[in-house]
């Protein structure tokens, strides 16, 4: 019986997690879950789960959580609360499901506890992979990605040294706006950027998707989750979504992990690797005519990918403020109070003129992210 | 530095591999090469790889060969020469290009003596499968797949467990009448029958790509290669030839191994493996698009298929009636004996007719295929 801690149990990651949780129940337990402010979902987690803890950052969440449910669980508050709770708590793997750069912090209280970390917070890749893949190494723990790229990669390169890879090759959806000119590109609206063709992910990752910039943190996050420079990693638009992401070997050869789209399969096999269990999940059906597309992605319309390899190749706080201004630029865009391409235009900017430090340390990291956030806010309200 | 000896060295596999071994002379050696008839190639290679041994199956083919290159490479004649080379020549593999059953009693007599067996030469596995992997398994020595949808198995399998395996589908290019119907199908040329879209392979491999009985025989080996039932083995027809394979596991994850269609690649791997070398071969360029198409084979216009199916499922003398009838009916239409359609029947007749034995010995698996043999000769005679 592997246990799990969800962070972030009542999001899109969070509640498939628990989906392959109860699918499971011979073999994973959720022993912990952390939420927000969903109250309602957290309560309905909590009967169906049973989790020794939970804990709710917002403190009027969780007064009421344990109000209502107290005598079913403990229930921590706030951000401290997570952490103690991670600290507090016998587990195998904490799933980090948080959206944003929130994720950081408790994806290092885990890794330093001494627990592994199965990691869908693809922000706390981009804000500080190089301190996360030291400390993982450091406390000999595992951070297995939860994430459907990621995953492919992780399930092609297993038995192959990192020597022997010559590039990585992403697929992205594309997102709604994958055949629109730049001119429309001017004129979507948040509901248009909202209608993701193929994933269900929430809001932030929803926006990311079209803006193309959640392919970008992806190629930043594999570059430190498999220690591969930006140099060799490509992106192709793969509209499907079958394709999960290719490895190229230095033979010629390329692997490529494939199934129906669906983040459980991801989720389920980030719990069970390197084993795997039955699923419901995944699949694909040869009994009927289908058919792959790839194509190059376009830099010029979806500059947040070309941004993404630039802060990559800098390194040093270059990621963190990218992130953190993206993260403040979608707010601003679903709040309305920017346009679709004003985005990448924001984020350049922040990127820019941002205090460059090479070898920045976690807290400097957090300063990048908020100061980012902050000048973010400071442009748009003016 | 890696030694190897070619069998069918002068054939379209042979010097593939020999080509590999050109490219990477400071891993690999050719110690050892066999061929039947083809006395100026064979000359060529002995001047240019200078191998210990040669032999040539027909006797006046040596005797040339001999007389020529006497003085720089000894040359063995006949099939039991081409055996003491085996048996004599230090090497780490021996790579089966051979085309046909002949190709058989070679193998089991390389994994008796100690060396690995790259193999391409399909009819071994399909003839003897499960005593030639018993051979393997008591002299601890593995055999290595060299054919483009076996190697891309052994890649995508590698670091699994077999019990992780749900099914396998093998890719098939369809051959030049994938789009034929049955009424056009009965009146192909040898000519057309010839003209194979992707692959270049010699006549034997072609004429059984154009049947689809190459599948056939693939599904076959498949199943002994990787202990995996025939249910649990299907086809897809994917024209391209760039997915060379796909296993899919319990969980719904498929892994596909994925390049340009170059054989070489598939025999550098069987050379280097667990291994990779840099190779000009393979790989896949994603800055311009393309798309792959996958659709059902149709057993009804190709009944080779299905008979492969059957004959696996029967086990015992069954797989190698097949095989040898299969043989010779190729033969007799690509001497123009029989019309294509007619392969299938007659095929299928000495199945049905043969004396099965459920647990033959090698003996008996020889006198199968050779009565197949006659028999179709007999018939085609009339």
């Amino acid at each position: 019986m592997k246990r799990f801690i969800i962070l972030g149990s009542t999001g899109s990651i969070g509640q498939s997690s628990l989906d392959v949780i109860g699918s499971n129940q011979d073999h994973f337990r959720a022993v912990g879950l952390a939420a927000s402010s969903s109250v309602d979902k957290m309560c309905e987690q909590i009967r169906r789960f049973r989790p020794e803890t939970v804990s709710m950052s917002q403190p009027e969440a969780a007064m009421e959580v344990r109000s209502r449910m107290g005598s079913l669980t403990k229930v921590y508050e706030g951000i401290e609360g997570m952490n103690e709770m991670i600290l507090s708590l016998d587990a195998d793997g904490v799933v980090n499901g948080l959206v944003g750069s929130v994720g950081m912090l408790p994806t290092i209280t885990a890794l330093e506890n001494g627990k592994d970390v199965l990691l869908a917070n693809k922000e706390t890749m981009v804000m500080a992979g190089r301190i996360v893949m030291e400390t993982a190494k450091k406390y000999a723990r595992r951070i297995v990605p939860v994430d459907s790229e990621m995953s492919a990669i992780y399930q092609c390169i297993k038995g192959e040294g990192k020597k022997r890879i010559k590039r990585l090759i992403l697929t992205a959806s594309g997102g709604p706006f994958t055949d629109f000119s730049l001119n429309e590109l001017h004129n979507v609206s948040v509901e248009q950027a909202l209608n993701h063709p193929i994933w269900d992910m929430g809001t932030k990752n929803t926006i990311d998707s079209a803006t193309m910039m959640n392919k970008g943190l992806e190629v930043i996050e594999a570059s430190f989750l498999f220690d591969i420079p930006g140099e060799q990693i490509d992106v192709t638009i793969h509209k499907n979504s079958i394709a999960h992401s290719f490895v190229e070997y230095v033979d010629g050869s390329l692997l490529s992990q494939i199934s129906r789209p669906d983040m459980r399969l991801a989720i389920q096999y980030a719990m069970t690797n390197p084993e795997r269990l039955p699923s419901p999940y995944g699949g694909l059906d040869f009994s009927v005519p289908f058919t792959l597309t790839f194509e190059p992605p376009d830099f010029e319309r979806f500059p947040c990918l070309s941004l993404a390899y630039e802060v990559l190749a800098k390194g040093g706080t270059a990621t963190a403020a990218m992130n953190g201004a993206n993260e403040q630029a979608v707010k601003a865009f679903v709040d309305g109070e920017i346009s679709f391409m004003e985005i990448p235009e924001l984020i350049k900017r922040i990127v820019d003129e941002h205090g460059f430090i090479s070898e920045p340390s976690i807290d400097e990291l957090i300063e990048t992210d908020r100061d980012a956030k902050r000048r973010i806010s400071k442009i748009v309200q003016k």
